[in-house]
């Protein structure tokens, strides 16, 4: 039993997005890829009508099994399956706009997905791309994922945002605060914390030691203490301690030139002090094919980088390649 | 008169940086370049001995006739020439290594090439790599190169690092600070200050009507006010004044794609708020080939961005296109 439960393919809720943009698109072709299929068993989640009017945008020839929210165990989904909300009718959907409509079919959608996995009957959750106004518009309290997460699963223990893109990992210190308060949360603990996480993270993804590069907060990482001293009297420290339990870690790195660094030495993570430090780069390296994960959670949680693309709705030519790294990468976490 | 001394090939004075380096060849290359030819005539300071070894490690042949520091104007300079200041024996270089006597004989050269565009002797500086900890053992208040500009020349005017790389121009409006003190440096005045700098700039380097792209503060630039305050209280106040005086100007765009914003659409510059959000980008995108650019001083001061590439001293493989980029935007803004 246990042998075979390890050698099926994980099962993954795969949330329907905004129904605005390229997400009902995406979310056909992910449904009709051949390396998703041989990775993971998805069940799509949202409602079945929109989902068709994404194949005929992908021109692509779809019909999912539908099944019981309720009713099925993880055991039973041998193949891609549906669950259908009936919660959007097409022809409400208004294309290219955030919506209530739009954020109430997408909220729902990832909600019963979290849920799914809270309860064990999947074993990863991806979603296609929200469109964060239609989210708030639905969900007034909606900051972020890792805060609706928080809310839906009760769940308080630590969650990050990890964003990947081929072979190199950004995690953060601190992400959605403002620069002013940054400095303040720069803490040994906060810093080791992030490095146990993504640490762990990084093994689950299947990196056996993971070699991780810290950033710099200051100019030049403070250059010797003129611009700054949260080098020398906090993130030093605290990266001699993470080397004290044995941790590939190394750093400070002056911060405009730490993922070169990272790249050229074989690092499969950086992690930054700030939100920008990381996005700036990552996203320069073209992140918009990238993938971000959801790390801290009892299962993963992933989603492509780019956002809903309101601007090429319709037209067929949405890229799904940053939508399959998504579910292959939640299928092989999911895998351990 | 008039006509025949506009008409005249700005003079440059070229001052030779770090020794241990990649700069004395940078130097020799740069005299022999076509290209800097055309658009300028140099007046290398520094030791001939050194510049001698510098063209033997490039295997390249030239000597420039020496010139007076004293005596010499700017009229009687009509073709590259060496002011020779004895000061610093080649034998004596450690190669490879920051030291005092390095330090010193770039600082001498720095010195005397400024005095010289201030006594106006020349049109502009511009310098090969320094070595910055050699710079603190020889000037032990050396924070940067506008630090020391500002002692040398006693000018107390506002004057900015630029960078420059092919089609775009970044300015930033705090740089060398901790990141805990750059919010409280973020005013309306500071930004308008900056716009005008850079503006005034560009247009001294041939962009007629300069488009400027402004960067927010905090992360999704503040995401409607929910992760900081400055983009809508400060930054955007800001922009509509500089839009009142006619400049065209846009933002607060997210730090994390502002410069791809930039490139997309034309714009000639981005202000960014602080040191690395420009720094990250440019360094991504290449930088190592870019110029770094020292406005708001009677006369422009340039440099190659890439640093004094000790691994590679005395290989003969120095790449000299960002120092003639330096020289050709030196001699550009000097000719206006």
């Amino acid at each position: 039993m246990t042998l075979d439960s390890t050698r099926r393919r994980p099962v993954i809720a795969l949330a329907m997005g905004d129904p605005a943009g390229i997400s009902p698109e995406l979310t056909a072709r992910l449904a009709l890829s051949h390396r998703v299929r041989e990775a993971a068993t998805l069940v799509v989640i949202g409602d079945q009508r929109v989902f068709e009017e994404g194949a005929r945008a992908a021109a692509l020839e779809i019909t999912l099994p539908v099944i019981e929210q309720e009713s099925h165990s993880k055991s039973d989904v041998s193949e891609h399956s549906f669950i259908d909300l009936e919660n959007l009718d097409p022809t409400q959907i208004v294309k290219g706009e955030a919506t209530l409509d739009g954020g109430r079919f997408a909220i729902e959608n990832f909600r019963t997905a979290l849920e799914l996995a809270r309860d064990g009957k999947v074993d990863a959750v991806c979603f296609t791309p929200f469109n964060k106004k239609a989210m708030r518009y639905a969900y007034p309290g909606y900051d972020d994922e890792i805060r609706f997460i928080a809310d839906v699963l009760k769940y308080d223990r630590k969650m990050r945002e990890f964003n990947v893109l081929e072979k190199i990992w950004n995690a953060r210190v601190t992400s959605h605060i403002p620069i002013s308060e940054v400095a303040s949360h720069i803490t040994q603990e906060a810093i080791l914390a992030e490095l146990e996480l993504t640490r762990q993270c990084l093994i689950e993804a299947g990196i056996r030691e993971p070699k991780i590069a810290v950033a710099g907060l200051n100019p030049h990482a403070g250059d010797g203490g003129t611009f700054g001293r949260e080098e020398i009297d906090t993130i030093a420290p605290a990266i001699a301690r993470a080397v004290e339990h044995g941790w590939n870690v190394e750093g400070a790195f002056p911060a405009d030139t730490v993922f070169l660094t990272a790249l050229r030495n074989g690092f499969h993570a950086v992690l930054t002090m700030y939100h920008d430090q990381g996005q700036i780069a990552m996203k320069m390296m073209g992140f918009d094919r990238g993938v971000t994960m959801f790390g801290g959670l009892p299962f993963p949680v992933c989603t492509p980088a780019h956002g809903t693309a309101y601007d090429i709705v319709d037209q067929g030519i949405a890229n799904v390649g940053a939508s399959e790294q998504a579910v292959l990468l939640a299928a092989r976490m999911a895998a351990r």
